[in-house]
């Protein structure tokens, strides 16, 4: 187990009328001026938005608006934010919606109170200091943003998609997370956040740090209640208990405790982040996509953790070769995305001739030569990696 | 899955050299006069108390000190820290050993700016509004004290020992994890820490709520991380690694994640309160003599989730009925607590006719008449209970 430091300081409100907690929540952080930003149409068509402004409207808080954040979101959308933020003197952000939204909210707080431009963090070439203070309504469970110091962010300009890290300013102060928001989800939404919460988890377990037994145990515990949980928000969406279960598995995925004493991986991300930026892919297919590639991969080089994967919680017990026992794994993963609606091939995700050099070179000049946590990665592996997708 | 709020805030900085840290984390919350609690010999033999007590030096931070606290703290040590603590005008908590450190500093700092005696709170007769902050240098990972909001203080007169619960106020600031500090800790103290901590997770897990399985999986995660680590830090004594693993499962057996969403149960503490507050039993001991006592008795009126916890965690694959599983589950309970070298009788605990009519009487005259989250028990079913312990 390696050294480390995890603070996750987010308060969760979790449950039935997480939402009604929202000017209350905010109060608590001594909110005055708040920007609500939030996407497209379905948080206007269920009236939340409404409900949230109007508990503003009630608390004396006053509040401006930044809508229309799209999926795979990009830096203009920021640049606005933080325009209307200096310019109406707001002091605390409020995102209603997912991880796009949220990931929005959360490089405007950070772009506010900075002199350079906020692309800085993204980009490396500065530190985040300080940040406005963020809260969140939860209504799509998959990006783990609501209990994340995490913000993705694409620079339209050359489709450089960045996932930004911060131990602390970036963690919202608070969460609040009813199941209840998440019944009127498309199917492949839903489909895809459970793609994207696992291959959150994945990316912590694939890791090269040996004797992380009680890390490895809660990650493969969270993975066993995602996949029982699963087949039952896909049949039964509004199954409030299944939803339940997905909703705060999602948060788990990605609030490091699956990380804590290892090095990770997230090479899956990665290459998956040039597919979407390139194609405009969603985030959750292009993962279930690019996991079982990546895991394939790693089934001969270093097998491992995947066997360990596969007989810990996909079941296989009677394959004592490692190799054999991982391929059984992706096997099973991938019947487990099939059974979802999910894509497994790069072709099911609507791409029929991906220009893989195109995205392997964009990879590693995103991400250096070398990429990495669980084995080490050169442009002719990560070139075999994207072909075992097709 | 019940509605829950969940806030950790606690900063845990975790591995080698992890108490170098103190007066920079001291520093962080703005401690100016610190007053160090200890226990008694090992952190004075050991050197930790001096080499925390320079780091305050070098950095300028006033301290006092305040050592001597015994296992299964009591009052009066806690009346004269928060004496010390007002005429010297402390600010900051700093608790330097394990539970007993840890929970007699969170009753000072809680106490400290209280106008009424500080057993109010846990007489139930006040709650806690603001305490001192507190930072934890752990050296015996048991307690679950440095992630969680409760104490657990004994009144000495009538010998009534109680647990007290906040969700913010008593949350340390910090807390540093050195799994070093903890490589000459006695074998029945490490033994000892272990039952306490795999009684943290039992005690959420014997929960009545239903559909729970993300909590499940997680609590039984960490339960068999405990269970394969738990033999190697008893057979070689610095073995990092696995003492790593012990000491961040016992973080996380009590930081609140193995409860989320449900009802508790507690009734195996409570239990045990009783015993050590009459006996002066090691609470670790007295748990893994009252866990499986409870455990059988819940095999016959409740067995589902005894059954669920054999199946899941102790390997029994091949009994379909769910008393005769969650018995089977118990025996290999029992079998592994002796392997540790931990009594599971009484009798074993050294206590050869304990007087069952007056713990029952306390433990109901402290805890009510009715006690239990998994299954309500009266006095004679906990009678039972302390029965089946004989």
């Amino acid at each position: 187990m390696d050294n480390f430091t995890y603070c996750t300081p987010t308060k969760y409100i979790f449950g039935h009328g997480a939402e009604n907690h929202t000017a209350e929540e905010l109060l608590s952080i001594s909110a005055t001026r708040v920007m609500v930003v939030y996407g497209g149409g379905s948080v206007l068509r269920s009236g939340l938005l409404a409900r949230v402004l109007l508990q503003l409207d009630d608390a004396g808080i006053y509040h401006c608006e930044l809508g229309g954040v799209q999926p795979n979101p990009t830096d203009p959308k920021v640049r606005e934010g933080i325009e209307i933020c200096r310019r109406e003197q707001i002091d605390t952000l409020l995102a209603v919606g997912g991880g796009s939204v949220i990931d929005t909210a959360k490089a405007i707080a950070a772009g506010v109170p900075y002199d350079g431009d906020f692309w800085d963090f993204w980009a490396g070439k500065a530190t985040v200091q300080s940040a406005l203070p963020l809260g969140v309504v939860l209504t799509i469970p998959a990006a783990g943003s609501e209990g994340s110091g995490n913000s993705v962010i694409t620079l339209l300009d050359g489709m450089h998609k960045i996932s930004l890290r911060t131990d602390f300013w970036l963690r919202p102060k608070f969460a609040l997370l009813n199941p209840e928001l998440t019944f009127t989800l498309p199917p492949e939404q839903t489909a895809a956040g459970i793609a994207d919460m696992m291959a959150h988890i994945f990316e912590r377990y694939f890791s090269p740090t040996a004797d992380v037994e009680v890390t490895d145990r809660v990650a493969e515990g969270l993975l066993m209640a995602i996949m029982e949980e699963a087949p039952k928000v896909m049949s039964n969406p509004t199954d409030y208990q299944a939803r339940a279960n997905i909703m705060w598995s999602g948060t788990l995925a990605h609030n490091g405790i699956c990380g804590t004493g290892r090095r990770e991986d997230w090479v899956s991300h990665f290459m998956e982040h040039e597919i979407s930026a390139v194609y405009g892919v969603t985030h959750g297919a292009g993962l279930a996509v690019m996991l079982p590639a990546f895991m394939s991969f790693m089934a001969h080089v270093a097998p491992a953790k995947g066997a360990q994967l596969a007989r810990r919680v996909m079941g296989v017990t009677d394959e004592p070769d490692d190799t054999a026992a991982a391929l059984e794994g992706i096997r099973r993963l991938k019947d487990f995305f099939t059974s979802l609606g999910l894509p497994v091939t790069f072709n099911q995700l609507g791409i029929d001739k991906p220009n893989i050099p195109l995205l392997v070179q964009k990879l590693h000049e995103n991400k250096g030569e070398r990429i990495g946590g669980y084995f080490t990665l050169t442009p002719a592996d990560t070139e075999q990696i994207y072909r075992l997708a097709l």
